[in-house]
């Protein structure tokens, strides 16, 4: 029973690219996933790769979100700023080519700290439109960049981006802990062990030479060390949230990166809600009827 | 007026090596640095090259430190555990071939915390020997691995070891702030304004962000990025400290990362004492006269 698309939504990031094609009542009908993110395209791809989605998924019309939009991607959509609601985001898109309308990111750019998000802002008030979390909450959304976002009658006021799985990576890559962060992640002894450790660590570059530390002496085993690590630099990020005690957490992506954060959520005192993924198309589509 | 060596020193580290020519009395009279360091050799290699250092140095004894003594080393000289001063370190030297004696490291084995070090033991140690530091003191070893140190009586009693360096390294090699931080860092307006963000971070990873989000929103200068991210790291790494007001911070080795330290410690509220390069032939000094 699948419908005529009306457009196509594309979640369009560092390394991936999910498009769906959608019905003017929001219906998703069709959609694909492959590995033509940012990274694998030269500025010069991008009106071949629209082609080929448009005749790949039967329709014309264009609304993308993600780092396609940014300075790596194919034309820079400027950050829109706080408080950025989805009425916002609909009246900043920028028409890359004709029919292909890019969504801005979101940017903290007069407080005290400055911050930028990019593709996040879909899923946040997707997530509300879809009525999965209230219009005024605290979200979390793991990834290479976990986001803080705070949103305040369904728009994003203020967020907080940490680095904590670039750190993972870049650690377990290169330098002293590289070859000891290889195991397995999962929840278990030693990633709540570290999660102590990280929510209490004063400094978590610190804390993290435990790891190393601990193998050594044969305090941690090699096969528990990524969990433990892990622990430590998710639980250091949880810790910088004052206010997990003061209102339930909503943990973007039903993963095991959200399984993981949400563990954390609760072993320093607050109360995750998962949110499963797909908020994205709702995000989205609502922006398509602003413009339509 | 050179006397006849009677021994050699060797601070054999990871990636450099130093060797002194010592006369009995404990006088410096011939020294050598190469890249002979452990990354440079294989196991098979270390007889040859100890036999071309004695030759070029002119005395048999050898006694070296560093990472020499690791499992990526020559042979594993195992840790000494705290309390461990000069003596304890002296007794417990392992010989590698006939007459290269190597100085182990220390361990902090049954704490609440494991941690280890080896080589800046010798420094920290040769430094009270020599009269730079008092022998009941705190110290800070910046390096790619910056040791906070604290001594009794001549005995390192506790330390920290903070990834601090090599955070900044990986930081800047690979991720999403590389190419962002090659530029200077030295002490100015972006260091400080890095260092107070830092003391004040509930995680520096969080606000390490604020680098990429300050370059693109324009408020901070691309040249600046350097010096300010590594002002965070910096800043949260004293900040881990609680005693800086309590006791002068002797800060071993008067290079430009000692400097930056120095103006870091201040900035947290300490009293720096920087301590000059040079202490660790003092501290093998002493164990090659308890061993004589």
């Amino acid at each position: 029973m699948s419908g005529r698309p009306a457009y196509l939504a594309v979640d369009w990031g560092t390394t991936n690219r999910r498009a769906y094609a959608i019905t003017a009542d929001g219906a998703v009908v069709d959609s694909l996933q492959d590995d033509r993110g940012v990274l694998a395209l030269a500025p010069g791809d991008y009106p071949v790769s629209v082609a080929a989605l448009r005749q790949r998924l039967g329709a014309d019309t264009i609304i993308a979100s993600g780092m396609v939009g940014s300075s790596r991607g194919w034309r820079e959509a400027p950050y829109v700023d706080v408080p950025a609601g989805l009425e916002q985001l609909a009246a900043a898109t920028l028409e890359a080519a004709p029919g292909v309308h890019i969504v801005p990111g979101v940017a903290l750019r007069n407080g005290k700290r400055p911050d930028v998000m990019r593709g996040e802002e879909i899923q946040v008030l997707g997530a509300i439109r879809t009525g999965a979390a209230p219009p005024t909450a605290l979200f979390c959304q793991p990834g290479t960049h976990n986001k803080w976002i705070e949103t305040a009658g369904g728009a994003i006021t203020t967020f907080t981006t940490v680095m904590t799985g670039e750190v993972f990576a870049l650690l377990g890559a290169h330098g002293v802990l590289a070859g000891m962060l290889d195991g397995a992640v999962t929840d278990g002894a030693a990633f709540r062990r570290g999660l102590r450790r990280g929510i209490a660590s004063q400094n978590l570059v610190a804390t993290l030479f435990e790891v190393r530390a601990g193998v050594l002496l044969e305090r941690l085993a090699p096969s528990e060390a990524a969990a433990y690590a892990s622990g430590i630099l998710i639980g250091a990020d949880v810790a910088t949230r004052e206010d997990l005690g003061r209102r339930p957490v909503h943990v973007l992506g039903g993963g095991p990166l959200g399984v993981l954060y949400a563990v954390a959520i609760t072993e320093a005192g607050g109360t995750p809600v998962v949110v499963p993924d797909g908020s994205a198309t709702a995000g989205i589509h609502a922006i398509w009827s602003y413009r339509a």
